[in-house]
């Protein structure tokens, strides 16, 4: 068990009407507001008005940036930084789901900086300072709300980058379950996926694990499960729209880490997917992730699988171990293709293997992938191949 | 599900070392520190050297305050905000249990105020502000190190009280299991108790709960079961310790409550125990706790004494739920009694029901303990009847 340090300070307003206390907060941070948003989801849904009413009630002056990408793109994080120094923005207000919560907070970073905002990627620039954020969420699913990463796109290079930088993290949440009523089946059913994958990223470990941990992971993993179907079925049901949500937050807010320090395995992989192909983040990490846990089984490392199927699927510990692994892993892909109903291969989504030479020499970007089993191109390049069929 | 904010803001170092950290946070907030702890035990393991080379390398002048009690005192308060007050202390750093950092809290804060300290429990004085407290623990029970509430005793007035207040939020708090390796069986029995009660006295709810949360109070309460008796076993178990420790700082961070607004309910009832008998609190705790719930049991509430049977302890979840529910309460008393070698009685620490009325009458200072189950004096009354054998 390796020490680490906890320290996340964002402050969560959570239930319904929490984005009453956006004025409150921002009043801490200045007088003029950047408000980063979407497309017009937030218009139709009423939110706008309400934010900017808040913003009002701040005393606040506001400034726009609208259209941020899913997936969002580098030029749009340029164009927010653009503003933010044109008009000396005191604070950004982010609105919306992970991409934009993500592209608000570079945004953020590069307000303070002379430099082009891809340097922080291509260069690994310093990110000693960044402008207060807040965010409401209306999506569950990347978790950015309550951590300090973002992932910004580079359609001119092909790249998809994320990296976590402490002066990001949002100062405070607004999370209502009921402003993600709306959300679409299919995308409650890839946000639940990213969720899960998150969990997973970190449960399925080479290192010595927290005991205290991977109950929560799988109380977490359990949570989703129960919960996903029913708000797909009732897209307004209360309890499974903020289980939902508060999982979102927590599976990967660094808590469940806990001092572990391996590579994620299926980010890395899916980035290249999503880069080249602009799919849905989640998506790609649904047909990505039962086949990454069955190439990595092995007699070593079986004891997780178990863990996996015995204490979230229920599956009946007296089978033998490679049983319960393997049962593990098709209950997971029953739960993300059949319950979620997201297409099962790469394949139906237009993906051929093209590109996967080059993208699995992408994914490893330090020679191999070091997480829960080393992979190297080779190995990646197989994991793709078997997301065919 | 009530909606609620989350705000914990606690920076945490967690490891073998974390006390290596202390000078780098101490230079934020000052330079002169008052250094408060218990007895001398701090001395003989070779933490109070360390403390004080981490004061001089961060270039602060040290003051002190020890001799703090197991159930501090209002007396050590006032003592500790004098000190504060003449001297111009920054910056308070507790070194001990939860007696010590709970002490150091108040301290924090009645240093900013003209009243006596005992001000912020007879009229509820506000707390607007404190002194910034960091901690270093060396027994993982109340949790303190990671929450805003203190309990205070006042031997005059047999009173045992407990608040919250946010100021008192340790900004920093150093996490070092191997602190824990020289806690005796017995407190680590208690500590152990303590950590159990913060979880059940959430997790036993009147109103409805949040899925997620009630399955992260079963993982604490698994964790907790299963390393108590192995750090029982073998003192300088890192794992042991690592998790016990981590457990006890989220039982009660406020993240289980997740919007419940209820009373606790054998909390109250301990303070009264201690109050007046100056017991350890986590051994009253584990007394009354299993009487509580037999005594609360109903047919109107069996489905959470299920969950907690069946996904705790493993009872066999076709069993008729009553048989369950008593089942449940026996393995947490068997657990408490038999595994953690806990009194099981009032009457074998030499309590009798001589101060039972007046004990139940304040105990539920508001009429009644608006909890789990609505409890009246004479309904607390019969639960300390039931400790009695």
């Amino acid at each position: 068990m390796n020490s680490f340090i906890y320290d996340v300070g964002t402050k969560i307003y959570f239930g319904k009407n929490a984005t009453d206390n956006i004025s409150t907060e921002l009043k801490k941070y200045g007088k003029k507001v950047l408000l980063c948003y979407g497309g017009g989801s937030i218009k139709k849904m009423g939110l706008y008005d309400k934010v900017i009413s808040e913003i009002k009630k701040a005393g606040c002056e506001v400034f726009e940036l609208s259209g941020i990408e899913p997936n969002p793109r580098v030029d749009s994080v340029r164009e927010g930084a653009k503003i933010c120094k044109e008009q000396n923005i005191d604070v950004l207000l982010a609105v919306g789901g992970g991409s934009t919560l993500d592209c608000t907070k570079w945004i953020a970073a590069a307000a303070k900086v002379d430099h082009d905002a891809w340097d922080f990627f291509s260069d690994w620039a310093d990110v000693n300072e960044a402008l207060p954020v807040l965010t409401v969420l209306t999506l569950s699913a990347t978790g950015s709300e309550m951590n300090c990463g973002g992932v910004i796109s580079n359609p001119e290079t092909k790249d998809k980058i994320g990296r976590l930088a402490k002066p990001l993290l949002p100062k405070a949440s607004f999370l209502d379950p009921t402003l993600t009523y709306s959300v679409s089946a299919y995308q409650t059913a890839c946000g639940c996926a990213d969720i899960i994958s998150h969990i997973l990223e970190v449960y399925f470990a080479p290192n010595k694990d927290m005991y205290m941990l991977d109950r929560f992971m799988e109380g977490l993993l359990k949570t989703v499960i129960k919960f996903a179907p029913i708000a797909i079925e009732k897209p307004d049901d209360y309890e499974a729209r903020a289980n939902l949500m508060w999982a979102s937050s927590w599976a990967i807010n660094t808590f469940v880490t806990g001092g572990k320090t391996h590579e994620w395995s299926c980010h890395p992989l899916e980035h290249e997917l999503s880069a080249i192909y602009d799919i849905t983040h989640g998506l790609g990490l649904a047909i990505l992730t039962p086949r990454f846990l069955e190439y990595c089984l092995s007699e070593n490392n079986v004891d997780k699988y178990v863990d996996f199927g015995v204490n979230v699927f229920d599956i009946d510990k007296n089978l033998p171990k490679m049983e319960i692994a393997k049962l593990s892993i098709e209950k997971l892909s029953d739960f993300l293709f059949n319950t979620l109903g997201l297409d099962d291969t790469l394949t139906k989504i237009g993906i051929d293997e093209t590109n996967f030479e080059i993208m699995a020499q992408k994914a490893c970007e330090y020679d191999c992938i070091n997480g829960f089993v080393k992979l190297s191109p080779k190995d990646v390049e197989k994991i793709f191949e078997m997301c065919l069929e």
